[in-house]
């Protein structure tokens, strides 16, 4: 009973990450039968989103200005990079307000089963940034996983050359997590990596 | 780090049923990625529902001709009528093409839990449709649950002055279904509404 216009929108919602054709179906319905309180506003949000968000030329971040609020802004301490794979991950970290200096998106990370290679990634643009000079330190803050860390590996070879300090993100025990339910290889890591209490 | 037009866009993606605030977190990071593949097929497809879509003023469903393509349809036998609570329920039954005549679509069910009651409900146009004649049978076909039987109830009160056929759905195992895995209720009606092997 479906008409055109309905299907087509099925679809493009199917198409969002954690929605299936039977989730985005009943999501039709519900917009359908909310026209002013669900469908208007999504509608004006996407719009606005569509014209006014662009990707800074700089650091990859998603922004209405183009320098980047991060990028512009002259409080930030520019000797410092964090170096993450996605916009997420920025924005998670940027949350927290506890990196002050700037940001540098890959746009994903090193991958053979996706058949993702470096110059699929933004580590050209990220290597000639550090090229340019003072920057004192990059923070390879990429996903704990093994993509993750291949990554951050085959970074942390290319800046090599340069007089960078390079960090990563402490692996241990998340804050409120219970030793019985973590896996072997974080314990590991926070078994070796051990300090005195205060 | 989420500008406005971001928190606007992931607070309505949040809205719609299945999305919670987590996954419309990740939604408005895939729109934002795929601008061309995944967000501006779904603009224009809100759009265009948006544009398009009305609800039928005789039966309730949604469609983007008002009266709807079923109720326009002279080859629907008008003397059967299926009432259904959600036009979702419509589509259902749409879909396998097995009810030859139209449908009115209740919008709900009674509930006195969520405060909705009779005239919440399209039921006095259904009670004017029965009254105008030429209607033979009316299939209740409100869900299996104790809402929708409620419902079906009041319904069936409220037609019983006019000369028409009520019927229900029937209940039983439903095909492929496991006897194991069912519960007592559905069992019961399977076995008391058994019937002999042709």
């Amino acid at each position: 009973m479906a008409s055109p216009e309905i299907d087509a929108l099925t679809q493009a919602l199917a198409r969002l990450p954690g929605l299936g054709p039977r989730s985005a179906r009943r999501a039709v319905l519900h917009l359908l039968q909310k026209r002013e309180t669900a469908l208007a506003p999504l509608l004006r949000a996407l719009e606005s989103v569509n014209e006014r968000m662009v990707q800074c030329a700089i650091c990859g971040n998603i922004d209405t200005i183009d320098p980047c609020g991060i990028c512009a802004d002259p409080r930030r301490d520019g000797r410092a990079l964090c170096v993450v794979e996605d916009v997420a991950d920025l924005w998670a970290l940027e949350k927290s307000r506890l990196f002050p200096g700037r940001f540098h998106v890959l746009g994903g990370r090193l991958s053979a089963l996706e058949g993702v290679r470096p110059e699929d990634l933004a580590i050209a643009p990220l290597v000639q940034r550090v090229a340019q000079g003072g920057i004192d330190e990059v923070v390879l803050a990429m996903n704990a996983t093994l993509e993750g860390q291949t990554t951050a590996h085959y970074i942390a070879e290319r800046l090599e050359a340069y007089p960078v300090r390079l960090t990563q993100l402490a692996h241990g025990v998340p804050i409120g997590g219970e030793l019985d339910y973590l896996d072997e290889g974080t314990l590991a890591q926070a078994l070796r990596a051990r300090r005195p209490i205060d």
